[in-house]
């Protein structure tokens, strides 16, 4: 992983600096070997400076799922700016990009490590799960009410599992040119969101 | 996690023994909280009895993909042994068990660790790469030359997605009632395996 893919985005504040630095850190070392001291180091700031920030390592993470919420409510605002009858075909386009564009180790990996704590750590969890239902209701509503799916739920758990599927694929196998399976996953998104 | 859940099997030697211990501590600590004299005191062996086994963490990891490649192996015979014609039902089977049975927590952390440490270390990059490499050969076999199916590299690319995808939904929505999703992953697996 170089550098560029690790801070794609200039940090425009102390604590934007603070916590990409964290990011990089967890991907690098993994959440346990990244010590509040290393991440200050990485972020080229004091301990105090990175504690006046955050008070633990779980706030990092926690802040770092609540960037992903904020992507997370964006592309929901898409969906929800659509007239009903472009929903079926914009939510396969946009899955098509995401099964194309897995070049995003860092993302991914940050997700394993957060994840992987998740399981270990209630606080995490909690986090985590309060993002996940948060997206799960909003495509539920998409799926459920706006497309009148029957199942939403269930349709929204397959959905979420294939595209987080897909983001390991990367890691399991990186030389796989993305671009060919678009037929198989278009065909896998329209059976989600069919009647039958 | 309990103690149950993380030791299923009864260790039969000693190594296993290490191993049981070494595995433990990579899903309560991860993959960089756990040294090998982290890993010695859990195994209940002197450090240098682990070292006797395993030279490095890489090496126990090594050995955790091994059985993984053990258990893909059984698969694979167990597949390979059906008719063409029972393929496609058997297919389903197995992944609406997969689907139901996410409550092996220790199971998916463990891989989540591996996978996070294979994007940051070649070593273990490779390994995890080769076993994919067995497990996606052995399944384009399959369902290319025994079901017939075109295109099926990138049909086990989604297959493997959604199978991969699934085990990481316990850790974002763990109190979901797995069952519920079986209609609709048995449509999706329909999908991957029909022509159109």
């Amino acid at each position: 992983m170089t550098d560029d893919q690790a801070a794609e985005a200039e940090p425009v504040t102390k604590k934007d600096q603070a916590l990409q630095a964290a990011a990089r850190c967890f991907v690098e070392e993994g959440f346990h070997g990244s010590s509040m001291s290393r991440i200050a180091k990485a972020a080229k700031m004091s301990v105090g400076h990175i504690y006046h920030y955050f008070a633990s390592k779980d706030e990092i993470i926690a802040a770092i799922v609540r960037e992903e919420e904020i992507k997370a409510d964006e592309k929901l605002a898409y969906f929800r700016s659509l007239p009903a009858e472009a929903l079926h075909e914009a939510l396969i386009t946009k899955i098509d990009e995401a099964a194309c564009h897995l070049s995003d180790m860092f993302h991914s990996v940050l997700m394993l490590e957060i994840l992987a704590e998740a399981a270990r750590n209630p606080e995490i969890a909690r986090i985590v799960q309060e993002l996940d239902t948060s997206m799960r209701n909003g495509f539920i509503e998409i799926i459920g009410q706006r497309m009148g799916l029957s199942n939403a739920e269930a349709r929204v758990e397959v959905l979420f599992s294939v595209i987080g599927g897909l983001a390991i694929r990367a890691i399991r196998n990186p030389d796989f040119d993305r671009r060919s399976v678009v037929p198989v996953i278009e065909g896998v998104i329209g059976q989600i969101l069919s009647e039958h």
